[in-house]
């Protein structure tokens, strides 16, 4: 609801504000006072950040992860192993794999999950570009690092389909206790998962 | 620190984002991955709404409220009882008055409070004009609606200093249990204070 005595120019940078992920109404108020604290440190950059990534942030034509150059620098990077793929929901995944340095091969963002409740269908997500990138050759294995939800799972099965017609070898992440995790805290399905999987130690 | 591959455009974003407050380096660029998805819809006019607002909100010249006119809407509101002014140390503080419809006549900001340890002065506030506004007459009350912290409580004893030689009656908000606030939860400080000023039920 807009404050009667908050001028139009003000309310409508609270209300875009507050339509960022992790701000809400309040929140949102008090980035823009802070904002208007530092116009020339902060404010003013980041709007000419925003359009320059707006203008220059594109989908890499290749594998879907976002950079201003395309292919961007994972496909460009002739040091990583073009023969493992690893297949993310989102560009946000992706970043969170390359944080722990799990991953030294190459990516595909599909951009979503299957999900048939929200009208999502294979056409709707870069499904058909990760099997002509397979089917092309040189790829050796395609490791599925998507989420262990409903959707995750159903992705997954798809794509198991649809790849099983190519030689390559399709993986997916293991389940388990998460490192420094408390066994107390977890819930049963992942305990039932790590037991079922467990491994010589 | 800067992931090696996210582009200078996209990590210049999420840097200036993760310097807002309610945001840390996560969820900045989550932010940034929303804003990229919605550039038409959020990022660009996000980006216009920050240089519109750096350009045109000012300082209210009579009480220091933002507002993009000057007098501010709550100096120009007529119906507004101007022999009553409530000093607040920022204008977050203003907005909270005027969301609860607590105060029915004009404000003064302060722009901080008085801090000997971080260097803040008389001269480094909105005061001088504050006792400028008094002396002129009209006003009939000031009331100090400022933190009850060390600095709020510092600040408002100087401003009772500095407005004791006009005829103004200076009064601050009282103290007390919070509505809807459990007398268990409370500190000792504002139940003692609670219990000094109580009144007939």
């Amino acid at each position: 609801m807009p404050s009667p005595n908050i001028g139009p120019e003000l309310q409508r940078l609270i209300d875009l504000l507050a339509k960022l992920p992790g701000l809400g109404p309040r929140s949102a108020k008090r980035a823009a006072l802070h904002l208007l604290k530092k116009r020339e440190p902060l404010m003013r950059p980041l709007a000419f950040a925003l359009i320059d990534a707006a203008d220059k942030v594109k989908a890499c034509g290749t594998c879907g992860n976002w950079d201003s150059i395309d292919p961007c620098a994972i496909c460009a990077d002739a040091s990583r192993d073009p023969g493992v793929l690893c297949v993310v929901q989102d560009v946000g995944d992706l970043w969170a794999l390359e944080r722990a340095g799990a991953h030294k091969g190459r990516y595909h963002v599909l951009g979503g999950l299957l999900s048939p409740l929200d009208g999502i269908g294979p056409n709707d997500l870069n499904i058909g570009s990760l099997v002509a990138r397979v089917s092309v050759g040189g790829v050796k294995e395609v490791v599925l690092a998507l989420p262990s939800t409903v959707d995750g799972q159903t992705t997954a099965h798809y794509l198991c389909d649809q790849l099983s017609s190519s030689r390559v070898s399709v993986t997916r992440l293991s389940q388990g206790v998460p490192v420094g995790g408390e066994l107390d805290y977890l819930d049963e399905g992942t305990l039932a998962a790590a037991m079922k999987t467990r491994r010589p130690a």
